[in-house]
Order: structure tokens, then sequence, then C-alpha cells
């Protein structure tokens, strides 16, 4: 039976945009364990109430329900050690937190003063409103000016991804010649700024854009073929 | 037999202030290597020239010599297959790079600007106006101006170890229970800018501190011996 993922979804039911289902999403592909997406939407805080918290991912496989994506990912190693390794072994799965605080307090801080007004732009109706409130506190001013200018923002945010840039033009992936779960947290922002905006994040001859393609190309083209901008 | 390691040393010999050699030396205890240091100064390019190139750490390991930190890592792994992992298998090598690519584009630049005069004020009276020169032919300005107000500049180096501090406040290690290479890599830094400055770089409280103090006390106090200021 397949394993069944509420996955956040814009105004169009196939556009995915959460950094933190691409992670999942990724992970059972990589565990190659069949998947059934349910769109979710921010406010539609109800249909995930079963599993005791109001955010995604969430997913239900048969009677077990596991929501946070580090969660899910250890879950799914621990119950299926058949399939391939999320972490390549205890060091990984360790070293894997420290990739995912990268990624937290860099990269999602980074993107998100680029697209959030891009990510309003395409949320489904009911959540406009939401949305838009809830971001508006939490960054104390408007969404229009958090954004303003971020043409300014990009070689900031290009040198801050130094450390990836560096990794991944000396070994196809950071877990090495073959991606781990560790390529998937990182990967999960840069798809989740795909899904939403147009704003060309990387140059096109950056060794960042070549792993992301690499991701892109993964699992048959499973992330390429999510509803997004740009290549 | 023991295996020989050139180690980078200030005025006093006994002052080990590279964060490569650092790097090493807690690499060969982590395999209970036994090791001779011998002291190196930075103008002494003749003591290593039978490595091929000019800087350290050196290893002479019997008829063996290897330069290059990350090198003489893979060097170790390789052939002490029997003795602890430095890395905890691939996954746990390839994003080690991840964490060595931080450090360096991160860590190592933010220290630099904290220290890079007290250095200059530890090298041994030969290497001063060597490390002067080259020093301010790189930066572009005289070593005073560098760090000139560096008091001003702790808030945001402290705020760039959040990836470092969220791990480590939720682990033991960056490796997870116990320390690995990638640890020993970031400890590097923070053991070189220890030896030669008394500029106070992390708050009391920080977990970081913490997660410093525990190597620090690993392998016997190794580290927490060697001449240095502060805690």
């Amino acid at each position: 039976m397949a394993i069944t993922l509420y996955d956040l979804a814009g105004a169009e039911a196939d556009r995915r945009f959460s950094p933190f289902c691409w992670r999942t999403r990724m992970a059972l592909a990589h565990k190659e364990l069949a998947v059934e997406t349910v769109p979710w939407r921010f406010t539609e805080k109800d249909e995930i109430a079963f599993s005791g918290q109001g955010r995604v991912p969430v997913i239900r496989d048969g009677d077990r329900v596991v929501s946070d994506s580090t969660v899910i990912a250890d879950y799914l190693e621990e119950h299926y050690p058949d399939r391939p390794s999320l972490f390549g072994g205890e060091a990984g799965q360790a070293l894997g937190r420290f990739v995912a605080n990268w990624t937290e307090t860099v990269v999602h801080p980074g993107l998100f003063r680029f697209v959030v007004l891009d990510i309003f732009r395409h949320v489904a109706p009911q959540d406009r409103e939401y949305f838009r409130r809830s971001r508006e506190e939490r960054l104390g001013t408007t969404l229009e000016a958090y954004v303003a200018d971020r043409e300014s923002r990009l070689p900031a945010f290009r040198d801050s991804l130094a450390p990836l840039r560096r990794t991944v033009e000396r070994q196809p992936f950071l877990g090495g010649n073959a991606p781990f779960y560790a390529d998937y947290i990182v990967f999960g922002a840069f798809q989740w700024a795909r899904s939403i905006s147009d704003f060309e994040l990387l140059a096109a001859d950056d060794p960042v854009a070549a792993w992301r393609g690499r991701l892109l190309d993964r699992f048959g083209g499973l992330a390429r073929q999510n509803r997004a901008y740009g290549g």
C-alpha cells in the first residue's frame, strides 16, 4: 500500500512548493517507496489534525502517522532498512543535521527575502489572507517592502552558498558520488524557490546550478516534472 | 615507529597554532597512532622540501610522506582501517568536505579578522617580517587596520556560527555521540584562535563553547595541554 504524503500546494493543486515536503518526497523516492500525495493548503489545519499538529509534511504509512521532515526521514530509515540508506550510516545522519541547520539559518532566510511575495501570489485563494497576515506579523513589515530591491542582495546570497559550491564542484553530490538525504535537505530549498518564482537565483555557470540539475534529473525527473519556473 | 608531524610553532616551540595541523593532530590521536611532532616555522621551507611543497601539516610515516590535512586524513583512514574510523563511512567522509568548506569560507575568515595581529605577535622572530609582508599583501592593508574595531564584528561572527551551534546543542558532536574528523576540522579553527589570542570569541554559555570544551578534554586533554589562552 502506498504511503500518503500531505504535501503543500498552491492555487494549482500540482504546484508543490514546501521545502520540507520536498525533502520527504525525495526521501520516499530514494527509498523506492510508492507514494500518493494529497495537496494541502495552509489553512486546512483540520485535514491533518489526526497528526496532532498543524504543519506538513505528514505521512500516513498504514496505521502509522509521522510528521516533521526530520522525524519522517529517521522513521523511513529505521522502518525500511533494506531499502537504499538515506544517510549512509550514523555519521552521515549526524552530519546531515549540520547541513539542515546550515540550510535553515543561511539558505532559507536568504531565499525568503527573494521569493516571499511570489509565494503569496501562488498560494490558494483561501490561504492568501492567512499567509500575508502571519508572515507580515513575523517580518514586521509588508511582503512588498521585505523583497524590495532584491537584486541588490543577490551577490551576498550567492556568496553565502560558497560551502555548497566548493563541495559540489569537487564531487557530484554532498553525499559523494550519489545523493543522500543531506542533498535533499538543501535541494528542497531550491525547489521551493523554483516552484513559485522566476527570479534567477543562480548564475547559469554556477556549480550549484549543475548540482541542482543533477537532482532535478534524479528518479526519472521527479522534481523537474513539478509545476515550476525556469531550468 | 611513531609518525612524525611537522607542526607549525610560534616563538615558543610548544605554541602550536595551525588550524590544519590541529586537524591532523586530533586525527592521529583518534586513530590511536603514536606521533612525534617537530616544531616548524613559516620560513623553514627547506625543512619540509622533501614533501615537494612548502606548507604544513606534513607527516612522515615510515618511508611515506604525506602533506595537506585532507590528504593526510584520507591516507590515515585508508592505511589504518583497523583503527577507529575518522569518517564513519563514505557518506560521512563526503559530508565532511562540506563541513571543511563551511569552516574555510565562514569560520576561518571570521577568525582571521580577530586574531591576525595576535598571530603576528606570537610567531618566531625569524618569521615576523615574512608573516607581516605576506599577509598585508594578501589583505591589502596593515594587520593593525585589518583587526581594528574587532569587538564590533563579534555579534555577526557569533551569528555566523548558528549552523554549528544548533547542531551541537542537540547532539554532543557534529559526528553524533562521538566526534569524527568533521569535528576536528571545525575545532582546529578554534584551537588556532585559542593558541594565539586572548580575545573572547564565544560567550561562556554558548553551546559552541561547551562543544569546544568536550574536544579540549578528548584524548586525555591533548588539545587543552597546548600552550594557549583562556578556557
